[in-house]
């Protein structure tokens, strides 16, 4: 937020920026779902919805899991959220008890600790690295669990900031630890259907108790109708209804209505996808040679962390003076990892192919 | 819910059903509104946000409380929110810690009890009735605070289920008398606009630390686009924009570009509010006569808060026999208050002039 305030800021003082510091996409929304909000706004009558969401909606949702990973899913198990930030909250307040210790992989994304935090819960940092693959692996969820016992454990595939998507093997593996040890599961695929590299298995595929939480706001380019779902283990699905109720009342009922026909965009949004794979592609070719050439895994989402550690010590400094000399912001990685991310930076590429490339010539001149 | 689901499922069944259990305005949004929102899709961009809102809304927000109000507020003050449902969790999180009392007048809106209850705070009802004027009087909230320290005390005038509106005067020794102990005031202003009977005024002109939580569900008749505001004392101000940011993200983009125009609207706005005050009118004139002749003062909202003691003991039961057998839906009062709802009811009155008058003839021939 405060790279995006100082990229606001010298924009107003007449200086282009080029934008990899955030995370949604530019595209606009898909055309079936602007044409299904258009129809919808002719009635004009926006009403709260059940607190799980409207039937069609999570009727489509549930086709979705078998049209997209050969999974049968109940509709009743979908909950209809507004966006995957009540998601999260729902899961953390249905699953959890206040002082409950919930295991995070580093780097991640930072509303996940704080939004625990403010729910007094306690977040256990497992730090992934090359040396474990770039992910959490059985060995460090049980490490922590025998430290002192785990009440959750939440994992990103495809990540953020890391954009790395675990190995379908490694994520059966450690769904089935954290089952067998009693510790609830908790899988954010919001960025599903962004992968480029490797395969996003659900971890509904090898779960009873895992929490699903997902997201029309990225593959979808629904961000700003503040829309997702959960797929709920069924002991969960009345406990989280009535929270919803009480939190949330219901889900905007014309985003509900709309993101009905976002699964009927798939041609608008893989030509989406594929300007993000150029980006992508250019980056994994352009950066190493200027002198990024350490970064986790880009198999997914729109994400290049990568260190920083040729430049500087202090990505919080070095962002800045990027920003400032160079004309590009990204986010530095303390946001993303408070141990190691002074040494880490987040680029975004879910901007224009035109801005990739005036990145990548701009950071050549800066740090050539 | 349940009664919503009762009644969904008897009309189901082919049966016709008055619906006078649900708080939500019949009318579409309004023109302007509408408009707004066409005129957004075409666009099709709807981003993120700024955590308390876009400036336009926050901007024409504040100018409101000039012109409603006679009040100067800064737009710096006003965060827009997902709905008030969201208002009120970002308020208890950022005004309150755990195990913290705070008052709540019954009978009241129940989601406030069950938010604060998933928050860790403690609930301290105080009873109103005919006694105390029908409100909470500032002996009340002093006795409370003096049997344990209270952190917040929070109120809605109009109120919800009664529709009960504090007088002027009423409204300040209590904001006053809390301001003086340093008990948090939380003002619900939600159905601010929606007067049939003296003066709602604003907890905001005798406050410096109080938050205001209101709404375009209500007034403006935006139920389901979920969006609503908070005027914030200023010490508050970052505080819930970091909480907001990560608890919510924003509230949906074009709720908030649909919702500036729903100040152009007065005229269509105050002709929803003119059947209101008819539907109002009927009832005042015809329920005392088939038997409901003890109310809360029907001041605003759109509510009338009955006794049902002349026919039953359990307004549960009683308002099952209603739906079952005179095929009128309205609240059993121990969603509003556990102590004494048993003996009361809600009437919602949002629905159309024929509906209220058939629901009178039903009810007088079910009574008769």
């Amino acid at each position: 937020m405060e790279v995006l305030k100082a990229a606001g800021d010298r924009e107003a003082a007449g200086h282009h920026v080029v934008h990899m510091e955030v995370g949604q996409p530019g595209a606009p929304a898909p055309r079936p779902v602007l044409a299904a909000a258009r129809a919808a706004l002719k009635d004009g009558r926006f009403r709260y919805t059940d607190a799980l969401g409207i039937r069609a909606l999570r009727e489509r949702i549930a086709a979705h899991y078998g049209e997209a990973y050969g999974t049968e899913v109940a509709a009743d198990r979908i909950a209809v959220t507004t966006g995957s930030s009540a998601g999260f909250n729902l899961a953390f307040l249905a699953a959890f008890d206040p002082g409950n210790r919930i295991a995070l992989a580093t780097p991640g994304y930072p509303a996940y600790r704080n939004l625990l935090g403010a729910l007094g819960l306690e977040v256990v940092n497992i730090e992934t690295s090359a040396d474990s693959g770039y992910v959490m692996t059985p060995e460090m969820l049980v490490a922590a669990h025998e430290r002192a016992p785990l009440a959750g454990v939440l994992i990103a595939s495809p990540g953020n900031p890391t954009g790395t998507v675990m190995h379908p093997d490694a994520l059966r593996t450690l769904v089935q630890t954290a089952e067998r040890l009693g510790i609830r599961f908790i899988s954010d695929e919001i960025y599903h259907g962004l992968v480029y590299a490797g395969i996003a298995e659900t971890a509904l595929k090898h779960a009873r108790h895992a929490i699903v939480v997902n997201s029309f706001s990225k593959y979808y380019c629904m961000t700003g109708w503040r829309i997702g779902w959960m797929v709920l283990p069924e002991d969960l699905v009345r406990p989280i209804e009535r929270i919803a109720q009480n939190l949330y009342i219901s889900a905007p009922d014309i985003s509900q209505r709309a993101a009905v026909a976002a699964f009927d965009a798939t041609e608008e949004l893989e030509a989406v996808k594929a300007g993000y794979a150029a980006n992508r592609q250019l980056l994994l070719d352009k950066l190493p040679a200027i002198g990024f050439d350490d970064f986790f895994p880009v198999d997914g989402a729109f994400y290049v962390y990568a260190s920083v550690r040729r430049f500087s010590n202090d990505s919080v400094d070095f962002t800045r003076r990027m920003l400032d000399e160079a004309g590009v912001a990204a986010t530095p990685g303390p946001d993303f990892d408070r141990e190691r991310g002074h040494a880490w930076m987040r680029f975004s590429f879910a901007g224009t192919g035109e801005d990739m490339a005036e990145a990548v010539a701009r950071l050549g001149r800066w740090l050539g």
